[in-house]
């Protein structure tokens, strides 16, 4: 039904986005018709990340789509390398605009020039915004939710009195928000690092990175949050009156998550059956089955169902339409973490059967006990996801000595070496084979504070996304 | 500190948005940035006016901001009602595209493109899908939250088997989302009816409307629903094979509300002393205010304001900082239905000062008591303002037996008419009165079925924002 992965990844990729009926090519090229089930993955990722952004003590705000064009060129890095990827608005109500406008590819510059004026005192300080949105990046390659041209996510805008609090905070944002939600809901292990001054981001000090290992091995970058020094509080005149009486410039920040993390969790989870989604992210986390159309057999479904709805957990009745075997399929194509499965030979013996979406187990319970036994079981999943795919990352994942040998193990996998073997010029040797130094850590594999070039860091060295 | 009403409603509109911190100018004309409070009013009414469109069995979706000008074109009527406000991208990815794009003004075109390649049976019908999104329509004179270039909503749209079914969808929605939601969260009544052809959505067969009455005795049109026969069907070959074998076009309807119902809410309950905020959508319900800076009031105040979320009221404690006066003043501006004052004395007297927003009314309270009282003060906040809504309402209503006294009548507020008396020429000369019919409906207020001109129908005349 889906191309194997070890086949051909990519197709099965798209195989898996078709048939659980995530998403579809848009009308222009690059754009992404996020579909219903889609679509309710994302909304959970939003939830939960949302939550964790409130929690570090930024709010919700929303700025316009439309920059004009003279806010990009501003800052000289920024511009440069958004130039390529933006989409120009030149006409508006009927008529050509005076100054075209352009279609946020993010919004640093708009957020700055607000950012100026409601900052006056060392009190408005930090100022800790974040905005959900849409934002456009035109793409000559597009890969759904990978990359398309236009895509959903939350970016993160702060502004800070000093650097070490701008500094503190950004860590803060990809520890505390982007590692825990991906650690403990999507049930994936990320390495935390910094990325080199080459794969910084456009106008950034300093870019914090969790990148992923897919299931082919190549890694996925799944957020990043940047300090951006001074150069958008030069460029649009973010100063504050300090406690000294004198005028400062301010210290600012960005950082974002998208709805490229539903493709992560595609190629991170997925196996040759479809989608397997962690318990604590999934939409439905447990869809109850009636084996046939029995009435007493979908009556003790449909009472099971509200049962466990009732508990507090995410459940689907699925009636009896199409045949059993169809059914569980599609339930397995959607990645649904556990099914109960019911029919009469179960119900004339009290019982039903639990079976796991990430190991295929079954389990035979009383009916009595499900609603009781489906809390430890959905733990069991949610672990079972996050140590596969941790134990997959390390038979993946080789300490090397030499340039060379990154180059060979990232053929598979990942590659770490001290990063003082590779430097500016061993990345662009890299370069040269497609592989890309994903993010540099301390040896122990925390993430190093400040961005000094220190002997005792290592880089990880992989394809890449 | 604002402009009173009486003397210049725009201005104290404008005057309320910039001193409780909802909006901005944005920096292309006609945009809107939405700071923080006013977002965080926002978020609380997406996610009430979500809850009911879930009930109603709709589900979230997401489909691109770019659509190809040659979708819009395939309705005659609706591409004659968008051309004049459209957005277009020529440039993307730093070259002039073959075709322009443009930004969405509505999605009606680009949903049944796909609806069409996702129905095939009866058995997929009644499609319902609903997204959030940002939409464009530019506006020559904008005025924030009501008419704004790029502006925030929900966009419902659904296709069904029969006209029956789509026309109960888009009564459903009407009713049980939109006016259920401005009712009970809102605390706003509203005139529900139908549009006139003159003022029906472009493409519609039947719009159904939520008329709210605003301070200056104004309507705003707070969300609509439209039936949209098989215009878009036929438009997009939305069709699907039915029961009886043969193939059928399918019915389709669209509902939306926006950011413009933070405008109408700004102008419906608002005061000289600012926003007035219903508790069942107020982000902040109760603010507990310590009157001086001593350690055991603030302490007392810190500890209630937790009792009091503890207990699931969405309270904040406002530490001393400005006087005591500024303090009230300013969560007055911001509306927050309920504060909780202790000062020393009280403290000594082992009591609080329950003060309401709506009516001003003071109340003295034991400490211990505070937690218990205040669920039914916010009640009593939130039926408080209905009533006056409504009484305001119902004061400035004329019923009126011509159109001249019509026109008079909606001077100062609504007139309701036999719609007989009015028709497609009267509707002309009230619009050289710069007046509009704003709906149809039964004689006793309730939304009629279907569009037939009976002779019972009363309609409601008024200035319009």
């Amino acid at each position: 039904m889906l191309t194997p992965r070890t086949e051909d990844f990519p197709r099965w990729y798209q195989d898996v986005i078709a048939k659980a009926e995530l998403a579809d090519n848009g009308p222009v090229r690059g754009s992404m018709v996020i579909r219903p089930y889609g679509y309710s993955i994302w909304e959970r990722m939003q939830a939960d990340v949302d939550l964790r952004i409130k929690a570090a003590g930024a709010v919700n705000a929303y700025f316009p789509l439309f920059i004009p064009e003279s806010y990009l060129r501003r800052e000289a890095e920024h511009v440069e390398g958004f130039s390529p990827e933006l989409a120009v608005v030149t006409h508006g109500g009927g008529r050509e605009l005076e100054e075209p406008v352009v279609v946020r590819p993010t919004s640093e510059t708009v957020i700055g020039e607000y950012m100026a004026k409601w900052t006056q005192s060392y009190r408005d300080l930090p100022l800790l915004l974040n905005q959900w949105a849409n934002v456009v990046r035109w793409e000559l390659r597009p890969r759904l939710f990978l990359r398309t041209s236009e895509f959903l996510w939350q970016e993160g805008h702060t502004a800070h009195a000093d650097q070490a609090d701008a500094a503190a905070y950004a860590r803060r944002i990809a520890l505390d928000v982007y590692q825990d939600f991906m650690v403990n809901v999507l049930a994936l292990p990320v390495f935390v690092g910094r990325k080199t001054r080459r794969e910084r981001f456009a106008g950034a000090i300093n870019t914090l990175t969790c990148e992923g290992m897919m299931g082919d091995g190549k890694a996925l970058q799944m957020a990043t949050s940047h300090e951006l020094g001074q150069n958008f509080a030069r460029a649009f005149d973010i100063n504050f009156l300090g406690a000294d009486g004198e005028r400062h410039l301010a210290w600012t920040t960005s950082w974002g998550s998208s709805t490229r993390m539903v493709g992560g969790l595609i190629m991170a989870h997925g196996d040759d059956a479809g989608l397997r989604l962690p318990p604590r992210l999934a939409p439905i986390q447990v869809v109850v089955l009636p084996v046939r159309d029995d009435a007493e057999v979908v009556a003790t479904a449909s009472k099971l169902a509200q049962e466990l709805a009732a508990a507090g957990v995410r459940a689907r009745l699925d009636p009896p339409g199409a045949s059993f075997g169809r059914r569980v399929t599609d339930w397995e194509l959607k990645g649904v973490p556990l099914r109960v499965e019911i029919g009469p030979r179960d119900l004339a013996a009290g019982n039903v059967t639990l079976a796991r979406r990430d190991t295929g187990e079954k389990t035979t319970v009383a009916i009595s006990e499900t609603v009781g036994r489906v809390p430890e079981l959905l733990d069991a999943v949610q672990t079972g996801l996050y140590e596969q795919a941790l134990a997959f990352r390390e038979s993946r994942t080789a300490d090397v000595a030499t340039l060379a040998e990154a180059v060979e193990a990232a053929a598979t996998g990942f590659a770490r070496l001290p990063w003082r073997l590779v430097g500016d010029e061993g990345e662009a040797q890299l370069a040269a084979e497609s592989l890309t130094v994903r993010c540099i850590q301390n040896p122990d594999g925390t993430l190093p504070v400040g961005t000094a070039d220190t002997d005792d860091l290592v880089c990880i060295v992989a394809r890449a996304y």
